[in-house]
């Protein structure tokens, strides 16, 4: 592989964009020319857990952009429509990888091109601090996983990819599993932190009210992942205590949103489990009121 | 009955002071010295709905308190106890009124005193603009009724002076079926517009995901109710919907308290729901997930 495209360069995404720049040659796709501007002329440095500047091409310009082998998708949920019709007729060979929260990024990149996908969800996290500062506080796998017809050896090609670069990474033959274990996660940590402003940490993981209510989501919201045929491979009450110490404070990219005040990428994570919950006839009121509440949520500041 | 005590001075307690002054000499005590300053000074201006300047009397020091027949403790339900403190020992043959949201007001008084107790529950809304200016918002009836041992004619005695004053007031031999439908009414669009910063309005009413919520919820706590052995006087969801159109926007006083960063009644209110219904054991998954959400985005400011 020889030269890898990072569409969107939010935390994960200068996450990825600076280590795998360390191995292959990385273009950026940014949505702002002064942010490609920034990027290309100073690089990408990183901090916390690493600590080390990158070196990457960039530019705001699709019709810019030369033959890659590899297209990380790493906007938001919400912008990966437009971000995969900026790829649109590039590279038609190319694999295609995804990255958001939640469920149905694939499908909307697949409006927009023939490229195989490889689909992903990452338990990394970092903080952007600017256009060329990017802070890395969590270091945790990014699982892979092929989306309909993408060949086993397409995924492994990425894991590789990731695994020299330093990155945790798992390729999976059914991402499902993996995938539905995070979207439990951010459905109920993730809603549950955006409304109450409380950041993932000790106070979070330690209010009683907190706990009895994220215990209560997750398990309804298996009962969702059991009846459309999908085992859950963590255990989404592991994810919430176990990344969680005295000095861990981590606001979910959902709050995130909330606070810069944002649309959300409710509609992907809670909101999908309701119309999964909806389409396979399982109650889910917990659910149901914590997506009613965060669209609200939403709809006071938009 | 010639002097009234009107113990705070927010919203509630402004409007009750400036129409009582109208009929009666009136003394306002408040917890700061530059309120009761200002007030003694200027008066107390009613904008809104009725247009008129009260003239009264105001203090901050219960020393300074003279004899009264009636005090309405008119602070939030959890300043009731630093409330009933400050008049311990005065007119021990006084009525004393409450009129807090939820409950557990006269539990807190009768700690502080032998005086009879008439519990309050009330609909009015306003706005406190300043120490001197509250607007009447929402003209909306006052219930009254006995507390342990009250006699009928001390409950009808402060209906009297209310309605002579000018304000809605109803009495009632029991008060809980009134109390109760406020309570139910708070519990539920005011724990949601507390959690969803959404003031109640015609946006919060016509919002689908919220009024499926409200609807739950007022089915769940009604349960309660039934179970304590209360039938609602009103529906809660016709006080939901029946005082909203375009124009208007209320923020509860719990949405109010959470703009302000201040700690809510959510204990008087949800929080209390929830202790009934374990009392009772009835189960409340959806009061329990409200009570859990809005105790933690307390802890997130406070």
């Amino acid at each position: 592989m020889r030269t890898v495209c990072v569409v969107g360069a939010g935390a994960i995404g200068s996450l990825i964009a600076a280590h795998l720049s360390r191995v292959v040659r990385v273009v950026v796709l940014t949505r702002r020319d002064e942010q490609a501007a920034a990027l290309a002329e100073h690089g990408l440095r990183v901090s916390g857990l690493r600590e080390f500047t990158a070196g990457l091409e960039a530019t705001s310009s699709p019709a810019a952009l030369t033959a890659f082998e590899l297209a990380i998708v790493t906007t938001k949920a919400t912008d990966v429509s437009e971000a995969a019709q900026a790829l649109e007729g590039h590279s038609e060979e190319a694999v295609i990888m995804t990255i958001q929260n939640g469920l149905g990024a694939e499908e909307l990149v697949r409006q927009h091109g023939p490229w195989p996908i490889v689909a992903g969800t990452t338990l990394m996290g970092g903080t952007r601090h600017s256009d060329t500062h990017v802070e890395f506080e969590l270091d945790a796998p990014t699982w892979l996983g092929p989306y309909e017809g993408t060949r086993h050896e397409q995924v492994e090609r990425v894991v590789s990819l990731f695994r020299s670069a330093g990155l945790q990474v798992e390729g999976f033959s059914d991402l499902a599993p993996s995938r539905w274990s995070k979207l439990v996660f951010n459905a109920s940590v993730g809603t549950i932190s955006a409304l109450t402003e409380l950041p993932h940490s000790a106070p979070f993981v330690e209010h009683e009210g907190v706990g009895g209510l994220v215990r209560a989501v997750i398990s309804e919201v298996s009962t969702v992942a059991t009846a459309a045929g999908i085992q859950l491979a963590e255990d989404p009450w592991e994810l919430n205590v176990r990344a969680v110490d005295d000095d861990y404070a981590h606001p979910p990219s959902i709050l995130l949103d909330v606070w810069a005040r944002r649309r959300t990428e409710v509609d992907f994570n809670i909101g999908a489990i309701v119309r999964e919950a909806d389409r396979l006839d399982v109650a889910v009121p917990l659910s149901r009121a914590l997506y009613a509440l965060l669209k609200a949520k939403e709809s006071s500041y938009t």
